[in-house]
């Protein structure tokens, strides 16, 4: 049995590669869920999504989000009407008691108003960071239904995964709200994760990384089985990809106790994608793999590559890790199984 | 100035005569919305839908709701998606805390736990009663994100129409929820009216039709002044078209203090479309043009069909009534014109 926590890029594209040396049957995915969404009254869950089409064969390979081939009529319909609106919100008479336009996260005041998921991280369903395609919309919306029957966001991950046939066990990390706000001094109000990496590319100053809700949010139903396994952690963003789930108390303890291998999302100076490097500065740490281990301090090993110049005060492999192809996951995958081994956890192979 | 209370089809169908008899920019349109639905957290409000739709030359004229030349992405994926969990949550282990499965009305106590307009019509996005095209979903979107930013139904109506760049002005007839549900003796909890119509085509025993929020909800904040003015009724159905306006106070004496004038739905026993036969015998009325008299007290004078064997105790206008063409729309709505002015409503000609 092995865990693998996800973020939404890194962690994914290693997938591949890690059901090859392990057996997916035995392997259990928890995703991060504090970059989740509630885009008009529908619940989107970008990594545990990117997890599931990709295991599914249904992922956009060409932006690592959304489903292959999908279209986009009715985020263009009301990307359009939004437009035209602007100018029919001017010219309504008599003026509407608030001159608020639509077009993305809702105001403080509202963020609280919804379901209790949605917490934090309520956007209306036009003009948002968040493009979404008419296939990948229907997984939201059945998604949200499922919560709307009564499930938990753990029960209701497991039937989309099923329903997908997906092999992999694949669940959220907590059943309750978590919400990764960039706070900066840009604005007066905190950010979205997905406003501050999507809507602004990560283009703003930061000054602090909150997850909201982390404080009183339980570790999702199907985690502590999971983490008492051994642990995989791909090349992630450690601050909003593991930090979310390390700000949470039982999954952090969880993984203080169980072996736990990361790779490293850097070679020297360089992210290998995403924001790590800016949000690791701004949380104090390194932006460099000596910065993650710094950030990730329950990890007992690292697969590091081959060009990296640090060394570390805790076991690491070392492999070429650049992911081109199959092959390469495959390899880092092995690179993974191996520094398990080295920190002693048995029978992980496949 | 001239007011137009609208149903879903029968009215829409009149709408191109009336605007060719009355002129449109002095015409307001008040349209039902005790149809409306939340579905999958948006707000679709089908009557003013089809008048939005028709007014702009959108509207999908086989079928009198949706858009002309929509695709159903969203739709097909999400009941295709909901068939493969079927499966999927029967074999979910451990299971699920309830066997519920997505589709359709929410439970009971799921209904007031929404935004407040959604009050006893919530539907979960997946498989219910109503189909959404993919850029109509957008629509329903963006009324809902003005909803979210503030605005009130009737400013997010108005808005809608101008992007649309209707001539006439389209308001709802309240801001506060009122939900048709249809009491059956069949089941355990009254059916929405979607349910009823779209969902079981109407195939059911009705033991009773409530206006549920209709005793506390206010009319519209543009209808007060809309209902001032001399009023038309197209051809509608008069328990749930017309029904849910006159169930509040302030529409009802509106009505009763103005002259109006409707066109009878039926040709003796015959209705021209709808549930209205069943809708009157179930409420006590004859099926027929004299039990849409005796439903609708409040109305001065009748545009009947030439063959209408009924007479009436108020003044009446007889003509054709069936609506094939353009033409037939503007005869009728110069009946309605003749009859307006037989009942002493002056100076409402173009």
């Amino acid at each position: 049995m092995v865990t693998v926590c996800s973020g939404g890029t890194g962690t994914p594209k290693l997938l591949a590669g890690l059901t090859d040396v392990f057996d997916p049957a035995d392997m259990t995915v928890v995703g991060n869920t504090g970059d989740d969404a509630f885009v008009g009254g529908a619940l989107v869950s970008p990594d545990c999504d990117t997890v599931l089409y990709e295991r599914a064969g249904r992922l956009d390979r060409e932006t690592w989000w959304g489903q292959a081939g999908d279209t986009f009529e009715t985020d263009d319909a009301a990307v359009e009407l939004a437009e035209a609106l602007d100018d029919a919100l001017s010219a309504t008479e008599p003026p509407p008691d608030t001159a608020a336009r639509p077009g993305g996260y809702l105001p403080p005041e509202r963020q609280t108003a919804g379901p209790r998921l949605a917490r934090w991280r309520r956007f209306d369903g036009v003009g948002g960071p968040l493009s979404i395609g008419d296939r990948d919309r229907a997984v939201h919306l059945v998604r949200t239904a499922l919560l709307d029957a009564g499930h938990s966001l753990t029960s209701a991950t497991r039937a989309l995964a099923r329903a997908y046939d997906l092999t992999v066990d694949l669940v959220p990390m907590s059943d309750d709200p978590v919400a990764t706000l960039i706070h900066t001094p840009e604005m007066d109000r905190p950010l979205h994760f997905q406003e501050y990496w999507v809507g602004h590319r990560g283009d703003v100053e930061i000054d602090g990384v909150e997850f909201r809700g982390s404080a009183t949010a339980a570790p999702g139903a199907a985690v502590p089985d999971a983490l008492g396994e051994p642990v995989v952690i791909g090349p992630a963003n450690p601050v909003t990809s593991i930090g979310p789930l390390t700000a949470i108390d039982g999954i952090r303890r969880a993984l203080q106790d169980t072996p736990v291998v990361a790779v490293s999302p850097f070679v020297g100076r360089e992210a290998f994608s995403g924001p790590a490097a800016d949000l690791l500065a701004a949380t104090g740490h390194e932006p460099s793999t000596a910065g993650v281990a710094d950030c990730l301090p329950f990890v007992d090993g690292f697969v590091i590559d081959d060009d990296e110049p640090a060394t570390l005060d805790r076991p690491t492999v070392r492999t070429d890790l650049r992911i081109d192809a199959a092959a390469d996951a495959s390899r880092i995958a092995r690179a993974c199984r191996d520094c398990l081994a080295g920190v002693g956890a048995t029978e992980v192979a496949a």
